[in-house]
């Protein structure tokens, strides 16, 4: 077995171009063999919002423009594709040289997007546009999907610290790497992944698990052991045995720490009655003189959960969010697609049942109102103009003919976007629970194109 | 930018070990401190089973042991940990050197599993248990959602092929692979992705997109394309503009094909009301004397549905199955803990409120019935004689002082014992609606333990 088999595993760089599905290849196939070396525009956008939700956070470019970059087919996967023995030999040359040539448009990670808005537009010969159409989606799904998700416990704390640490029920390994990414991005403090901390400089985060204090006869041994090795550092779990009687343990520890010049840093609850625990446990350590211990809180967390604590008026420090976050469990996925919105100059679209699509190059124009708020978005055809010089221009170009046209930003300045645009929603977009629908307008042109193409696809298709 | 960032990514092998979170690093700093040296035993089970499932099957041992045999902290996993500056020499030296030396336990992947039986024990020197935890629960958390999720949709097909295509929005990279091979395993029939097809030897099919039929100028000639390059290998996807305008060109196409020799395998349906443009599209083919005409219908399903359309008569020769599948929609992931039962030969457990564990290494007995169906199973004590010599114990020997046993088994005969066990299930455990429970008993002496050893905590803790 391949020693890299476990994690850079089976998808590993020299045959990345095989991340696809089959249908992509045959498709271009079918066009290199009819001549059409046109170039098309695709469009990535998501169809519909989740329920209960009322805005996205783009998340996932970085990764799309160096698949895009780095894109060919590898001796091992042109072999591969030579055995399945539907392919002939001039499509395998052309597989074998072709790279990604195209121009992409994008919003940066970090923005704040709608339903119908495009993250991105890819111009390119149709058939490399088609070759890349799985992994773009790929990298941009699931990405988006975290970030949106995380930003709403980031949300529901009030300027408390969020803790990522869902690694270890994360639907995979890059998912658990992209999870502490996105939480980040959307605004978590920390992240108890630590190679997301050696690969994104992400802080990782960390107090014990049940099985240490439980691997001691005796609790209160086992937090003075870990207070031993890690001094003013240390947070302690209460609730392997009995919360009430742990926090009584762990002011105890806390008092022998100080002794010897040290600080208790926090202890963590993770399962019970968390309103009535947290606060007899703020009352033993206030009592004991301890108050600038902070409570930790975790167990099955989300933004909902987050809410509903803070509104009982759980004396909550810090949260420690992961399994729902990392799998988005309300909305583990976003109807977002990849479609043909022009080809050869010809405008096109597809009229299925429930899913139109927009036809056209697009720009999204965001408008803003007073205190600078987002006051709604305009979706129009990308070389349109508009009156508004105020307004601003979401799809910027970010490769132009293949070449990354500026290195990507730090994670920091994309966190730094995220929270300035979630800053600028209305407030009654924002929030959690039963918020507005953003206005989103569609330009006269767009319109009028739209039903023009709609109708000629009635006619002639 | 690393070349091989986009997909092999940041999870390289060499810095495997840290795919973990801080804590386990921070409780094996201390074991190394207190000198706790003892064997530990964990046990990685499912807690309870999401709503509406009656069963799980477990997969994902074979990365398990991949990674455990391969288990080191690189020159840059330790020159990171170095940085952090909460590590002293002597630990860090420690992980220098460490290996995962100990014995796993476990039930062969494509196993049947419910709430409570251990699908794994490790035992090993406790840090070494402990800082393999986050990859451990990764590797077999997902590919277990994935398998037990597919395995309702092969169920629901009744025997019709049922096609994994979810690599798009599959959550990340590593998740799309594994969700193909954990789709295949429990019964898919194939997969879109072409890089499972490579590693996997998972057979990769496709049909095409509706970006395809709207580049050409009229939705024929697109059809009269793909069947040119592809013969008799084609499917044509009929509703981009109108299903049943679609179907008449698609018989229109498949008698000229017929006339050079060639047949048109089958037409998709992505959109609209199934039921009826499906029995309307087979009327177009069985008038046109197409009978063999395969109709493949695909958009958002879910075992659900796939059981809805079938029992409405809906005349389905094959089902593609995508993102509902891969990111396991109504149950985004598994209450799965990996839980400390044993220590240096003290039985030990947690009592937190509502999420007690039972103690002690175990060994699930699986007791069949008339027609060899499974009757009920028997989680006991793993050195426990039990009576009934025909009980099949699930957990078997995988790997001894940190040497795998032997190669892991292939991948079609994981997908045979996966039908065989579901085979296997009671008919009303099975069925996909109102399943009831499967009988699940702990022994007496298992009991009798936990009591022992409750009773303990409460006195001692």
């Amino acid at each position: 077995m391949d020693p890299g088999a476990f994690v850079s595993g089976p998808v590993a760089l020299r045959d990345a171009a095989l991340f696809t599905d089959l249908y992509e290849i045959t498709m271009a196939a079918s066009y290199v063999r009819e001549g059409m070396t046109g170039a098309a525009t695709f469009s990535l956008f998501v169809r519909r919002l989740p329920l209960g939700r009322s805005f996205l956070v783009a998340a996932g470019l970085e990764d799309v423009l160096a698949f895009l970059r780095e894109f060919r087919f590898s001796a091992a996967a042109l072999d591969y594709l030579r055995s399945l023995g539907c392919f002939d030999p001039p499509f395998l040359a052309y597989l074998r040289d072709v790279r990604f040539t195209g121009d992409v448009r994008a919003v940066p990670e970090g923005t704040v997007v709608f339903a119908e808005e495009p993250l991105l537009e890819v111009t390119a010969p149709i058939a490399e546009a088609q070759l890349v159409e799985t992994a773009v989606l790929n990298l941009c799904h699931f990405q988006t999907v975290v970030a949106s998700k995380a930003v709403r416990s980031v949300l529901a704390a009030r300027g408390r610290p969020v803790v990522e640490f869902g690694l270890r029920r994360a639907p995979g390994l890059d998912a658990g790497m992209k999870a502490a990414r996105c939480a980040f991005l959307a605004g978590a403090t920390t992240s108890s992944n630590v190679l997301a901390g050696l690969t994104y400089g992400i802080p990782p985060t960390g107090t014990m698990a049940h099985s240490y204090v439980s691997a001691f006869p005796h609790e209160i041994e086992s937090f003075r052991a870990f207070g031993r090795r890690f001094g003013s550092g240390t947070i302690l779990l209460i609730d392997t045995y009995d919360t009430i009687a742990g926090a009584r343990r762990a002011a105890e520890v806390a008092a022998e720490m100080a002794a010897r010049g040290e600080r208790l840093a926090g202890v963590r609850l993770d399962s019970g009655d968390i309103p009535a625990l947290s606060k007899e446990v703020r009352r033993i350590f206030d009592t004991a003189g301890l108050r600038d211990v902070k409570i930790f809180v975790s167990g099955g967390l989300d933004e909902d959960q987050i809410d509903r604590l803070l509104e009982q008026g759980a004396p909550i420090d810090a949260f420690g969010v992961g399994t729902r976050m990392d799998v988005s469990a309300d909305a583990p996925y976003l109807d977002m697609a990849y479609k043909l919105v022009k080809y050869a100059g010809r405008h096109v679209l597809k009229t299925s049942e429930g899913k139109t699509t927009w036809t056209g190059e697009k720009q999204v124009y965001r408008f803003r109102g007073p205190g600078h708020r987002f006051a709604y978005d305009l979706v129009a055809l990308h070389d349109e103009p508009v009156a508004d010089a105020a307004a601003e221009p979401l799809l910027r170009p970010v490769m132009r003919s293949g070449r990354v046209l500026e290195p990507p930003p730090p994670l920091a300045a994309v966190r730094e976007r995220c929270a300035t645009q979630v800053a600028a929603l209305p407030e009654e977009v924002r929030r959690l629970k039963g918020a507005a629908a953003y206005p989103v307008r569609f330009s006269d042109r767009l319109g009028a194109l739209q039903r023009a193409v709609e109708e000629d696809v009635r006619r002639n298709a």
